[in-house]
């Protein structure tokens, strides 16, 4: 079992995920003959060449260890809690060599890994937020963990880390996927919110022990984001921006993506409008939008409240001679028959219909409006 | 001829507008002829029934006097500057009631009538706008005015009068369409702005002189806002609006609608968001776009400008290569082909060309990141 565990360790390493021709290898021979092999150079030109680099490191009982310090654990497709159903998505896709499920996860966190995608969110956006974008992150957040959708993110400053302490502070399940190791802490001020996350959600990374981030390691993350998803929110994104990335994956992954509209002044909402006048994106202002589109079926969210009038019931000739009555002062019968342009008969049934539902009343044969407030 | 302005001016007070069987009666008898008939009540039960309450007035050349003491003039079918091909569309719906051409227009201003929906795009909102909607509704309709598109609105407070504005300080066309009679002053806040744009663009209504504003005069005039524009721009619009029922007969009449999204907090943004979510309007963020929409054949709204960065133009391995450079310090050759992954003889082709761009440089071996700025 160790040995095992040790093998998918050292393939977490050997190659930079992810690695088609690795996982067809493991798929294959299983996870310690593909170590035994790679490790020999006994592979195929394709794999060598992607496993040449670092096949002589062995540092897997390390990152083992590692992990372990941290009350974390690495998880694979022979465990229980891998997220199978979600990552078959890759599978339906043209499938570019990124657009693989990753080999392993490391995982800090208590709650099962599984039990993330059935309903979850991702909450992602520029790390440049605004004031407002912020505010709209929190609040969606906030009410994705009160309707007990998981908010998965990437732990970024701005939208990301907002999301996360938004989830938290709401007691709901909040799911960090890092472009580095579990234990870098990354960005470094977010250190203490990431073992928050560790405590009481879940930090997963498909990369091993130690690892920095890099450029292409947050955009490979990002299809992590979308895939561990039932729907990707874009809150605030600039013209060139990572969670137009993820808002990719999740369409390719045949995710949903909702994209927050904001003030057409402010250039990181640039990406979200460019997400919705493209047709790639659901427009969503309320968390309630949101789980409708990941909520298990027949959730609906609740329609917004519109703002009526008192004369909403009324018919045609009704509002004709409503509106016929003047705003201030008051009119005789055939003065309201003329301004209203029907024959004078046919305004006495519309005026006392209206005067029964209050919004007329008439002293002296003299029409007027009700006023109200 | 001037009985044949004087029966149009009659017939346009006798009914409500609009009014399908008196323009029925007119397209089959002519203007004379159906005043005649109307004034007698030789017409038919429906008719009779429109026409009955005000067939005894007759003020039409008081009301022709009214318009030429303002300089206006009164505008019908049988004039050249009927603008017959933007009325067109009426036809094409399934004609509800409200669904019909004007019978006449008052019209005051110099500028042809027919000239205006060419190249003219509605830009309307809310009366209580926020001091973003203004802006964006000032730099629209500024936008459009120069680029020749006449700003089309209602002239109310708002949304309306900043785009009305916006256009005449830009020495823009500007059409305001009111939902009272062109001599009319609403509101009366307005009474400087209306004679502005009747100076230097045009004000327009199908109510003869001295109609005061109602309700349902406001839904009936906004049929004419989009009729005579190309493109409807709803700039804000809380979730009980004007603005969406102009955009409303703006879809009806085949013809564009666009929403400026806002801030999702702001509860005059609630009616764009609800056409942008609804697939009712384009989303547009400048006057770019809505030229675009209005504009003749071929005119297309430049690409918005996307920042570029240096590693734009690297292939796959060239970016491998940069990311696996540390952000401080350097690297060998070796160190740089395991943190990329990459055979070591695979790194010095991407490490050179790179060079060679200026991105990253050597010293005794070793490689590093050339900052930039």
């Amino acid at each position: 079992m160790n040995a095992d565990a040790r093998a998918w360790a050292y393939l977490s390493r050997v190659a930079e995920p992810p690695c088609p021709e690795l996982a067809d290898l493991v798929t294959r021979v299983g996870a310690r003959e593909a170590a035994d092999r790679v490790r020999r150079g006994a592979v195929g030109e394709r794999l060598a060449f992607h496993t040449e680099a670092r096949r002589d490191i062995d540092c897997a009982q390390d990152d083992l260890d590692a992990v372990e310090r941290l009350g974390g654990r690495i998880v694979t497709a022979r465990d229980d809690e891998w997220p199978a159903l979600a990552f078959s998505a890759f599978g339906r896709s043209a499938r570019p060599r990124e657009c693989h499920p990753p080999l392993v996860l490391w995982v800090v966190g208590e709650v099962r890994l599984d039990e993330v995608p059935g309903r979850a969110a991702a909450v992602v956006g520029t790390r440049a937020a605004t004031a407002y974008g912020e505010h709209v992150a929190a609040d969606l957040s906030a009410g994705l963990a009160a309707r007990d959708v998981a908010v998965v993110s990437g732990g970024a400053y701005g939208i990301d880390g907002v999301a996360h302490r938004a989830a938290l502070a709401s007691d709901g399940l909040t799911v960090a996927v890092l472009a580095a190791g579990v234990d870098v802490p990354y960005p470094a001020g977010h250190t203490a919110l990431l073992r928050r996350i560790a405590e009481e959600g879940l930090v997963v990374s498909e990369y091993p022990p130690g690892v920095r981030p890099g450029r292409l390691r947050f955009l490979t993350r990002n299809r992590l984001v979308a895939a561990l998803s039932g729907a990707t929110v874009v809150v605030e994104a600039g013209a060139r921006s990572g969670a137009a990335s993820t808002a990719g994956w999740a369409r390719t992954l045949g995710r949903t993506v909702c994209a927050v509209p904001g003030p057409v002044t402010s250039s990181v909402s640039v990406g979200c409008h460019r997400l919705l006048r493209d047709g790639n994106a659901e427009l969503v202002t309320r968390a309630e939008d949101v789980v409708e589109l990941v909520g298990r079926m027949g959730e609906l969210a609740p329609e917004e409240q519109r703002p009526t009038s008192p004369l909403d019931g009324l018919d045609e000739a009704q509002r004709r001679v409503y509106d016929a009555l003047p705003a201030r002062g008051a009119r005789t019968l055939d003065e309201v028959a003329v301004a209203a342009g029907l024959p004078g008969p046919r305004v006495i049934g519309p005026l006392a219909a209206m005067e029964i539902a209050g919004l007329v009343t008439q002293r002296d044969g003299r029409w007027k409006l009700v006023r109200h407030r």
